[in-house]
């Protein structure tokens, strides 16, 4: 295990219902969280259509450029699940039947029910690692750096833990969030020193209103606890200077 | 206002809260129904951090090949909020004080709280279009065909209806929604010789677990009323004739 390294992924979200604004997109957050865990940051998300070429040309780019690809969407058994396809010509793999993939589906359903429609999510890159699906049967499929997981929130969130000893990770991201009961503009001035004086930590401020509250989420993020512990203690001192009332530190 | 001319946009999401998975993004969501409605169709998303260089050649390369580009995101007055400067540098324009957007923030507060941090939100790219605000008072702004809207969702919501005017869409996107009490392994096929049959229409088949029921969504999009329900048609009939338990057609 590499540790030390920054490790970045990029997550992509395949699917026409997303971009309608019909779906909400809610495995973002969820892999994200996940990667953070286990020392990966996301660097980029994008959300793409169903179309063949799209898809080959964002993996392409996307492998390159990042540790590693999730992608999630279209690997059901209906006409618009190209996700298997694409990812076949996106590698010049062959396209076909997973072996093991078809023994799994073949026991997960009762006898006569392992249709054609259902045998479609057997067919994927060659040489394809699976991704198991203790939820729905049929699995995901990983092709070297790349992950290919479904759309459905709950089963992809079933299936990230099987995939832990497979992303190599750095140290963990920590966060510390700080909340205050203030508004942006009180604060700025005060929090820009603070990240001129730790240029190497990640400083957001995040407008909140909650039950009629308007407050301001401070949020430090960095692999390294010191370095958020000496973070918090400057910003807990301008704070304590403006008598801004703080809700949680 | 040109019609029956395909009209398409990108929206551009600004901020390392959604990419930590800190934040879950629903401005997607908001400004795709929206542009839907007049028009105008998403055909990507992208998720980006806090950086500078990265959102300038994001949006150099977003704005040439759509219609429009809609960000979401930094453009309060702390240090992480970089979008106007961005959108300066990646027009090649002075990123300055805008006269207008002074005057309406002078107006909105209170004699003496108009500080620093505020007059931050009124720098934007030289000869910006202001959006206004009808919420918090900051405006975002528009340069050529790039928009750029805050990222709190009840703000940005407010401030789409006072757009309408300036994005000219193409027919309005119309869809339509088939639901059915089946698994859609059993619907593939006759599904994808329906889309077969009519090439020019998405159509995407969408599983739901609600409830405790199992079930599938058939969405078909389409600018044109009569090719919808052609298709429907042509679900229908098969439909019936699986016996399948139809929810809602």
């Amino acid at each position: 295990m590499i540790k030390n390294k920054k490790v970045n992924a990029a997550i992509l979200i395949i699917g026409n219902e997303i971009l309608s604004g019909r779906t909400q997109d809610t495995n973002t957050g969820t892999i994200a969280l996940w990667l953070n865990s286990i020392g990966v940051k996301v660097n980029e998300v994008r959300v793409i259509p169903d179309i063949q070429d799209i898809i080959v040309d964002t993996v392409n780019h996307l492998r390159k450029v990042n540790d590693y690809v999730f992608t999630t969407g279209g690997i059901g058994p209906t006409h618009d699940d190209i996700t298997a396809q694409s990812i076949s010509k996106a590698f010049k793999l062959e396209y076909q039947i997973h072996k093991e993939a078809f023994l799994i589906l073949e026991a997960y359903y009762k006898a006569g029910e392992f249709n054609e429609g259902r045998q479609k999510m057997v067919w994927m890159p060659k040489d394809s690692n699976l991704i198991l699906n203790p939820t729905s049967g049929a699995p995901g499929f990983n092709v070297e750096n790349v992950f290919c997981l479904p759309g459905v929130p709950s089963i992809l969130k079933s299936m990230l833990g099987g995939l832990q000893n497979r992303i190599v990770g750095g140290e963990p991201i920590l966060s510390h969030t700080i909340s205050l009961k203030t508004v942006e503009s009180e604060i700025a001035k005060s929090l820009s020193n603070v990240q001129d004086d730790n240029k190497d930590i990640e400083i957001g401020s995040y407008p909140f209103f909650q039950a009629g509250k308007l407050g301001v989420s401070i949020v430090i993020r960095s692999e390294e606890q010191s370095k958020i512990d000496k973070c918090s203690k400057e910003i807990s001192k301008f704070v304590d200077e403006k008598n801004i009332e703080v809700v949680d530190r």
